[in-house]
């Protein structure tokens, strides 16, 4: 359905299925009472969960487990003004099952360089929201997460 | 300088130069209690502060007038494992001068779509970092923000 201002409102599959089309999104989190974002690789879970790998002793790690987080990913285009935001709100935990640990080792995000110990981080799909952009549209004032 | 993990922290006019590069980036906010990402066209103004561009009535002006927020850029190669991530955390306010209205009226950020009452926001560049990724390096666990 399209709104009379420019944006569509995704569903859960669309937003999902755009997701899979990018490999970095950005993990959004408080950092010392400060909004903080780093970007980052990833993949999705069956269920939609994303899914990070990362060093155990890393600070993103520190940072997030047992916290909610916002996941964010986006494509943007200047000249036509359309695009698209998705995103993911929830839960971060780290895998510390080591059934799951080893699935995700087969089955999850791979990592740009590996480090000796490494661990995945899961962000629970509790909130998945997103829109559209419609060419010729502005992005000012226009919120993208669909959480209005 | 390069650090051993990859990735070097800009100095902030790099920062600067490189947000210069890019019409988009993502405001990150705190919105009931929960983080929230929106991505932005935006300027920069000559002190460095972003400036967005809005409808007065816009639920992002409401949100964030008055609050620390972060706004981030960034431009990444999955292919190299390479970019950049630039993060500007600051107050956002919306610009309540006349004067210094009619002047970023002139020479802030352009609308994508006019709106009948826009108003200015800037965010102070409080705190400017930034870490260039150097190819072949992961972005797991690497702290874009500078902010370690």
């Amino acid at each position: 359905m399209y709104s009379n201002d420019g944006f569509r409102e995704l569903e859960r599959h669309e937003c999902l299925r755009l997701l899979a089309k990018v490999p970095v999104g950005r993990i959004v989190h408080t950092r010392q009472a400060l909004p903080a974002v780093l970007p980052v690789n990833f993949s999705l879970d069956h269920d939609g969960a994303v899914l990070l790998r990362t060093s155990a002793a890393s600070e993103l790690v520190r940072a997030i487990d047992g916290s909610v987080v916002a996941f964010e990913a986006d494509e943007v285009d200047a000249l036509t003004h359309s695009g698209w935001s998705v995103v993911v709100t929830g839960s971060a935990t780290v895998v510390t099952d080591p059934a799951e640990h080893e699935r995700l080792t087969r089955t999850g995000p791979s990592s740009w360089v590996p480090s000796p110990q490494e661990v995945f981080v899961r962000v629970e799909p509790e909130l998945v929201t997103g829109r559209e952009l419609v060419g010729g549209r502005s992005l000012y004032g226009v919120d993208l997460t669909g959480a209005t």
